[in-house]
């Protein structure tokens, strides 16, 4: 069922991975002479970098600032980005450029299968509220044979290159609420920018920035959705947290989407959702006075977005209607924890793919992950924390378990016998490359060490047996100082970055 | 010598204008059901303003943000803005437009005169220590019979529309520093955004936004007289106040002169002037390693920008050196109020241009201008001061006096006999047309009316006998509440605009 424990340091072919920082240096890395740079022109790029954010919309709401979160326009500061694109290698980034169409498919297929989705999680069900919430939904839709006819999911699936083994692991598949569409864009275009000025002084010639136009292709997959929707007067909606300060790279789609496609967004919280929306008897759902084709959510991905019944009202109500629901209940059970980690045990792609090598692909960055049913891996991994992680179900960085904290947590667990393990998946920790780097926030340069993460998004779209648009769509990479040790590339101090091939 | 007092009400063909506020509304206005405007329209439009001034760097520094008029970057919030154009007569705009290449030219021989402005000033010498300042500089340069070849004047008038006479009337002629030369284009930007998309709703069909060019002729104008100057190691260097908060404007006519003339700028405050920078025996202008080819002035035209003798020295050091100054001090010079009221005298404009027509269409643009020594001018404004505008000769709003404090100003000048009057001159007050508006500011929607005035910006780029540039280069609209009746447009609770010809 589940697999031995490999090395860390060994090849791994099934299961996922884990991110881990260690504190070491590696000055052998591609442009580790960075921090060698000659502090008048890191100045002078610094200025640059920071203009350059602030005429082009590459802001987020300042969290000093109250009203930044609710309010466009005031409190802004430039998002946190790192000054230099992240080297990567371009062998890995075509394995994880070829693998976007295929986690597509394999969401689509998963997502199909409602037994699947109920069974792997019928345990997580009786420990985890939310998930349970979420399962209750999908379970009405099924007894109400209720089909998505046009589906749409626009994904991003989360890489590390494995320093010891090179090889590229996902860390996971966001099928919901994927952050930074738009911003991720414009640091690519930052880092441009920036090397076509000092790449000579950088003594950066060699490699390139691939193209990231994920904000296009996301709008373009929106509009697209919108329009197999086929009601010309209906509108997309943004599913929106109450404070939102990284509302700026949703206004950058819902710009595109209005300027090319001039197709109109609204946004709302669940809670307006609840009180506003209505279904009329074809599955028409209405708010205020406008019909939704397409729902893109932003919100609803985590508990905390679900403070009352309400909330859960208006997803419920949402899933019962006609409009194209960008992600689907099963599209968002397809992309949690516990689902990645079943469809890392041995034949369990295959129950939904049949192209051989599109299975080798998937199977090829898969790393160690394991349900906590297995003893002879919570042994270990009580034995050996340092090459595990523990992570809870539910989403958002800072909520992984490691060290002695996971060491502990699974002691507390083998004694009380409960069904809370279910509440976890255990994965390998990964090394990954650890780069000197500069990071950029509240206007200050960090020169630290770094570790990144490479996210790539990907958007399908099918009606009925039509696939519409199934591809990749751009990048997002997120840098962090390899020295912070929890929560993953996501939590901390996280920055946006981008891709330098070599 | 000087003209006798008109009405206000009756056409003015000679002498300038002051801007005034009534406190009327004037229900007649075009779009003066503005304020009937649909609620929930309304709410949209701000929204989406508010958003795309984010996205598109229509921002400032927020004064309540410590670090932002230092760290670009930090501390933005979008810049006041109108939320629709204001309405103005084509042609009014027409006039404007063709006034402005005359302006320029009338500027740059005025300024080759040298015995006119050093007479014209000797009086204001006496009193204003700033002019005394800039006159001195201006005497050692005609002493060394510096000649300057190449000569760049980035100019702009303000004008005001009489309501009453539908006259266009000149405000002042800015030779130095103007401000919003890059916003001003992006409200324009705003503005056609906002009614492509509501124009229907808002019944606006009929008129049009003028393109507003502005920032890439600026760029332009700056990149030519930098190739003028013909040393390709070169850079521009921006004059800039040490706390700048309006450091966004300036930002993007560096953003526009490196992508699209590769020509680098940098930003030095007169301090650091005076502290790196040296004069070679060639007038090469060094600052740390850099020679200056343009030097473009975004401080130094206010008292406040010199607190010490170090910053006279550094305008000094500019002055000799064979950088193009944007302006020089002789341009400088021919911007003062003081000029502005000698060349509103009958036969003044004579002395400098040839052409009638040319001379004709300034005169009629000019309004009431007076000195303090014309004692029956004097005698009319104590009696009717409504009429009257009170305008020290020194730069920045805010400094004007009117009504019964101008009265008292006026008394206490002539019981003290002194030479202080030559620190001011007398404006007739016009009266322009109010308009329902609405003004953007801190995110917030004020719903009140307003007066404008029309900035027109204009380009003038000489070497030796070659007129290489002389045109004017797009707009300025700034708004303000009607209430407030003092300082003038730029002072107060003023926004950018634009304008919709109608």
């Amino acid at each position: 069922m589940t697999q031995s424990p490999s090395s860390p340091f060994l090849p791994i072919k099934c299961g996922r991975v884990e991110e881990i920082n260690t504190q070491e240096e590696n000055p052998t890395k591609p442009m580790s002479d960075r921090h060698g740079i000659d502090p008048e022109l890191l100045q002078r790029m610094v200025y640059d970098a920071l203009v350059w954010s602030s005429l082009h919309g590459l802001v987020v709401g300042d969290r000093n600032v109250q009203r930044s979160g609710k309010v466009p326009g005031v409190g802004m500061v430039h998002a946190p980005f790192a000054l230099l694109p992240m080297s990567f290698p371009e062998s890995h980034w075509g394995q994880a450029c070829e693998l976007a169409p295929i986690f597509n498919e394999l969401v689509d297929r998963v997502s199909l299968d409602g037994e699947f989705l109920q069974n792997s999680l019928s345990r997580t069900k009786k420990v985890d509220a939310f998930t349970s919430r979420l399962l209750d939904i999908h379970s009405k839709m099924l007894e109400n044979n209720k089909k998505e006819e046009i589906r749409l999911g626009l994904h991003r699936s989360d890489y590390m290159l494995d320093e010891e083994t090179k090889l590229l692991l996902q860390i996971e598949l966001n099928t919901v609420s994927c952050s930074f569409p738009g911003l991720s864009c414009l640091v690519s275009e930052l880092h441009r920018s920036l090397l076509n000025q000092f790449k000579e002084q950088l003594g950066l010639n060699s490699g390139r920035i691939p193209e990231n136009t994920n904000l296009s292709q996301f709008a373009e997959a929106l509009a697209k959705a919108w329009k197999e929707y086929n009601n010309p007067r209906a509108v997309v909606m943004i599913v929106v947290q109450t404070e939102e300060r990284n509302m700026y790279d949703q206004h950058w789609l819902s710009t595109v989407l209005k300027e090319r496609y001039d197709v109109t967004t609204i946004r709302k919280t669940l809670a307006e959702i609840d009180e506003h929306g209505v279904l009329r008897p074809d599955g028409t759902l209405l708010v205020g006075d406008l019909a939704i084709g397409v729902i893109y959510f932003r919100a609803g991905y985590t508990p905390t977005d679900y403070p009352s019944e309400s909330e859960w009202r208006a997803r419920y109500l949402m899933e019962q209607s006609s409009a194209v629901k960008c992600p689907s209940i099963s599209y968002h059970l397809a992309g949690t924890k516990k689902i990645q980690q079943e469809l890392a045990k041995p034949n369990a792609l295959e129950r939904f793919l049949e192209n051989k090598d599109d299975i080798a692909k998937l199977r090829k960055c898969f790393a160690g992950l394991w349900s906590l049913d297995d003893s002879s891996i919570v042994k270990d991994a009580i034995e050996r924390p340092e090459f595990y992680v523990m992570k809870p179900q539910r989403e958002g960085g800072g909520n992984n378990i490691y060290g002695d904290d996971m060491r502990k947590a699974l002691l507390r667990l083998q004694e009380d016998g409960t069904e809370e393990n279910a509440a976890y998946i255990l994965m390998q920790r990964i090394f990954p490359t650890i780069a000197p780097t500069f990071l950029m926030r509240d206007g200050i340069c960090h020169k630290d060490h770094a570790i990144s993460e490479l996210g790539i998004y990907s958007a399908y779209l099918r009606n009925k047996e039509n696939v519409i648009m199934n591809e990749q769509c751009g990048y997002l990479m997120r840098t962090k100082v390899s020295s912070s040790n929890e929560g993953g590339v996501a939590a901390g101090f996280a920055v946006l970055d981008s891709v330098y091939l070599t």
